[in-house]
């Protein structure tokens, strides 16, 4: 039996070598490993350009954990965030900031519209008190991808600080730090990345990392120390997942070779063109207007004229070789198709060819 | 070339058939993945036969995460925690549950010296305020082995809460459950259990934990709110680390083939036995009275005799494909070669060669 694809926001189909860089067992504090994590963060700076300004700092655990590490080392007390909200992964920052004991305002707009930076250039300009802003760049919730630069600009405008939530854009999504002001960008290991799950990392500008001592009020999620830690002597403070980093070495190794992020782009923009054309064909409309679609992940509407059940239709797919992924909305009967992870148009037409033998099933049932 | 062999307290050498269950993607939402979460706590709790009492809260991160996020979970604004340090663990609780702003109170030992029991209950005796107790079970500073029943006993009969740090413990130096008050047990997959790191883990008594919602101040780290998640559904709240999670079941079901705890706390005091004694022919001493040395990680004293740097011992026994660990005592010039693992007598009986040949290097220099 093969292994299924993986359809999702992540955990997703990695490549073989990826997995199989996994085999080995490392003495996590070995001149080997030190030289990994160097190569780990070295690489993932380069990804956004960073290397001038900003630092990378990995974190042992899920994607949460970094956003919620970059919040409690970055927040202090004083400082008032202002998140900038169309989807659960917004929402979960709110939560974070608020359930940490900081100030946060929240811009919210519907789960199908982009956040719009006209309104966040009022709100700064009407509250000296917030100091940061917090932005998903692309909502996985729906697939939406947020106007980032439009977003920075107003940000950097008003003096402020901009936090991205790059969790499913980075690696194919370009965030040049270069051009782009951005004091933060938090992202993990498994997803447009393709390395396995494990661990997350952020970016961030090193001035402001520097000056981030004893901020945290949680020492596991304090990203100074886990910095200084890297800094003085190459190793992780606490025990590192020595295998998730192997793995996601290997995959930054497989990134640069696929041609980078805007070679991965493409391959995903195309695997999201076929679905989408695919889908429409067999009677899916797009949950979102074509052009707020990020190639990431899809949300499709349940077609009102015939009833399907998400769980019958999963478990048909599933049957095929292929899991889809639920939708996340309060509004809509959806679900989600992910484009990322080591797949390629080829298997986007056979989860399609199977999408329509589960159709016919249904109909002749 | 074949990979070293690890001598640290993990991350370990682990089975190859434990690094091969990496090698499949898994959907984090799919039912195969949701079975195989619910086996991993089932067989988690049942190494510490808490199945009627406790509940198994896997998290995300090392080891140091599930303890701040016991912590974290379990002390309220009001409590007032107790933690007995003879080493470099104890002492960390304690800055954790500082830096998250806990009422703290140490009482220390010696790091050649075991908590003593007796001075627990006076201190608790001496003052009502204090609600939990926090101890390390093996001292991973040394490798002492700390008297867990004792311990328990005052504070049980002191009416408070213990909560065990059984990080390098569990798996093979048994904790009854049934017999040994502990109200929450916190370990990580990559030491005795010979998983690979990426996970941690809690056993906590159940009404304890179902009594504590929304007490955590950090999202990440609620174990009220990540068992509330397996509960409703079987899955994470938050992406797993799927691929450590596999192994990690892997590894216990060859914990059961080996005949469980105690027969692996068998195959390590052998381990144990065979280094102590042929470092002790090298002119190697053990840094502990061997009654409180735990067969986990055994520290030895640099010989005052012969003049030998850790780097210079460290890099030769590596060349011959040993990875040992550098000592964390502040007083002793120590090292530390752990007896855990998937390694047997003759791979300490090849470590014992191997040393003797570095040091009649050295000699011949
Ligand atoms: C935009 C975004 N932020 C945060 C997260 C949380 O990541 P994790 O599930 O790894 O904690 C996700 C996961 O899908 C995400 O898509
Ligand atoms: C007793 C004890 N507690 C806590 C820890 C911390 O674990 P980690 O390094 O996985 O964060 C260790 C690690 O060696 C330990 O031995």
């Amino acid at each position: 039996m093969t292994d299924p694809i993986l359809l999702t926001p992540g955990p997703l189909t990695t490549r073989l070598e990826t997995r199989r860089a996994m085999l080995r067992d490392w003495g996590s504090r070995d001149p080997a490993f030190i030289a990994l994590t160097a190569e780990l963060r070295a690489r993932l700076l380069a990804v956004a350009q960073g290397e001038a300004t900003h630092a990378c700092v990995p974190l042992q655990g899920s994607g949460t954990f970094i956003v919620e590490a970059t919040l409690a080392t970055l927040l202090r007390p004083a400082d008032r965030l202002l998140v900038l909200v169309n989807g659960a992964y917004g929402e979960r920052i709110a939560t974070i900031a608020r359930r940490m004991g900081r100030a946060v305002d929240v811009l919210r707009w519907p789960e199908d519209r982009p956040v719009d930076p006209g309104r966040v250039a009022e709100a700064l300009g009407g509250d000296p008190r917030l100091t940061h802003v917090a932005l998903v760049h692309c909502e996985t919730t729906t697939g939406l991808l947020n106007p980032l630069a439009g977003v920075a600009a107003v940000v950097a405008q008003a003096g402020r600080h901009l936090l991205l939530d790059a969790m499913s854009s980075f690696g194919a999504i370009g965030t040049d730090l270069r051009a782009v002001p951005v004091a933060a960008v938090m992202a993990s290991s498994n997803k447009c990345l393709e390395g396995v799950p494990g661990i997350g990392f952020a970016l961030i500008e090193r001035r402001m990392l520097a000056a981030a001592e004893s901020v945290s009020p949680s020492v596991s999620l304090d990203l100074h120390a886990q910095w200084r830690g890297f800094e003085q002597d190459g190793q992780w403070r606490f025990t590192p997942p020595v295998q998730v980093v192997a793995a996601l070495v290997e995959a930054l190794r497989q990134l640069e070779s696929e041609g980078g992020p805007a070679a991965r782009l493409a391959r995903y923009g195309e695997n999201c063109r076929v679905l989408v054309a695919g889908m429409r064909r067999l009677g899916f409309d797009l949950y979102l207007e074509e052009a707020l679609q990020a190639p990431i992940i899809a949300t499709f509407r349940m077609p009102e004229a015939r009833p399907l059940r998400f769980a019958s239709f999963y478990d048909a797919l599933a049957a095929r070789g292929f899991l889809i992924y639920p939708g996340k909305l309060t509004q809509a009967e959806t679900f989600r198709i992910g484009c990322i992870g080591a797949i390629d148009r080829g298997d986007i037409a056979r989860l399609l060819t199977a999408v329509e033998a589960v159709l016919g099933e249904v109909a002749a049932a």
